[in-house]
């Protein structure tokens, strides 16, 4: 693993990383911020999962997470959003929405993308084991969070893995993909046209299929261009009533999709999670 | 007055604005916080002053300042940092520090820097003057902070007008221009030969000259690679030692000049102005 830049802020230290990836067979950069601590000690982790066209850098530079995570003693990871590398295919039109930037968090199938995109792997498994290794986390404490198509990694993710991750939130997620053009264009490219095999990375077919999680926290901005053709948080709601799966989603009149959206709740979630990652 | 983009943020509107400058003749972009207010009312205004290479974007996406500003009632206004446009001359050599990004606030008197280098008149009488036009701004209470460059032209502007500016503070500032290589080459280019005509802009200078306020705010950390060289903060506490000005410089282990330094410490700094703004 290579450290890209190390800064103090919070009392703690942001740092920017890569290293060769096994799982998408490309170098992969992330980064994480570790509040101050004390030696020995190890730490809760949250997982902030960046939506299309991002990179780890959107959040790190304006999610405004560094002081909660400072005064709760949580690290935060932020990874990339897809395998990046002139090796790596894209987007056939060039399109901002599927292929670089836009890896959906799953496994492909398809190709050409089967060799490179493996998102799920990776932020799952691969990277897990790596930032047990060079940072003080705590792997029996994590919980996960994301932002629009990262909030549909984060509600798929943790709603697979509900014992592994404590919390589980989103700020304006994709919760229906199957149901959305962002999702049917992704699933449809990285997993092939069988339906089937999307389920389980479609939050609300995961939830109508026996999924559970104590409860989901979501909010989602009134203003949010995204809102009525994308993210649908009324398919999540009806889906949650109908399962009595508890879900707190807040609708925020005039806020948008963007990192502003983000920021003003960012602390918000954090101590959501906290909560829920004592232990 | 245009509005490039306005966003909710933290109960209140984040806005990027453009104008027509009359003091440097060219169209001038800045950005304008607005917290959560009643209707009607005014509220005071912290100006923040950037560094080299900044626009007002540098601050507004990662300045961290939005929820403190939001607690605490205050309009936060980042203006650019000098004029630019096609016809604006910049440095000969295409260098950073002085030029298009690198006004450092004073109004200049050399050619071909005269016609649009005003950032002083901007800053103190044009911009004022226009926010009052079109924001609940109070010119009453009115505070100034800035980062290195920035906090040079805060520390230059609060020390001229101590009664207009209820409260100053920096991060990182260059306290003495006359006296380090990034002010010698601006305020020679700017100001001409006679050093006679940089001491008004120089802090240290002005303070030596009798200038006082009722207090100044420094943060400055350790590991900033341009602290022995550029900023030298001694220069300023032996100047406020001898003369009697208080001055409370906190030396920040391990934080460089980034904004992860800024963002650290700037809700501290928004409170500290905020105590000296109430009336």
């Amino acid at each position: 693993m290579e450290t890209l830049s190390v800064n103090r802020a919070h009392g703690g230290e942001q740092g920017v990383y890569r290293h060769a990836s096994t799982a998408t067979g490309t170098d992969m950069t992330f980064s994480v911020f570790v509040p101050p601590h004390a030696e020995g000690e190890t730490l809760p982790v949250v997982w902030y999962l960046s939506g299309l066209t991002c990179t780890h850098a959107n959040v790190t530079e304006k999610g405004e997470y560094r002081a909660a995570c400072a005064e709760l003693g949580l690290i935060f990871v932020a990874p990339d959003t897809s395998p990046r590398g002139p090796e790596v295919p894209g987007d056939p039109d060039g399109a901002y929405d599927f292929g670089l930037g836009a890896g959906f968090y799953v496994d492909a199938t398809e190709e050409p993308f089967a060799a490179n995109y493996r998102m799920w792997t990776y932020v799952t498994e691969e990277l897990p084991t790596l930032l047990a290794a060079y940072f003080p986390a705590d792997l029996e404490r994590q919980s996960i969070m994301g932002h629009s198509m990262g909030g549909h990694g984060a509600l798929t993710i943790g709603l697979t893995f509900p014992k592994r991750y404590k919390a589980v939130s989103a700020f304006a997620p994709i919760v229906a993909p199957s149901r959305v053009s962002w999702g049917e264009k992704a699933l449809g490219g990285y997993l092939g046209p069988d339906r089937a095999a999307w389920a389980k990375h479609d939050a609300v077919a995961l939830i109508e299929a026996g999924a559970r999680v104590p409860d989901l926290l979501i909010d989602q901005g009134e203003a949010d261009v995204f809102l009525a053709k994308e993210l649908r948080p009324e398919l999540l709601e009806q889906a949650c009533a109908a399962a009595g799966q508890k879900l707190t989603l807040r609708m925020q009149p005039g806020y948008d999709h963007s990192y502003y959206f983000i920021s003003t709740f960012m602390a918000g979630h954090l101590a959501w999670h906290a909560a829920r990652l004592k232990g």
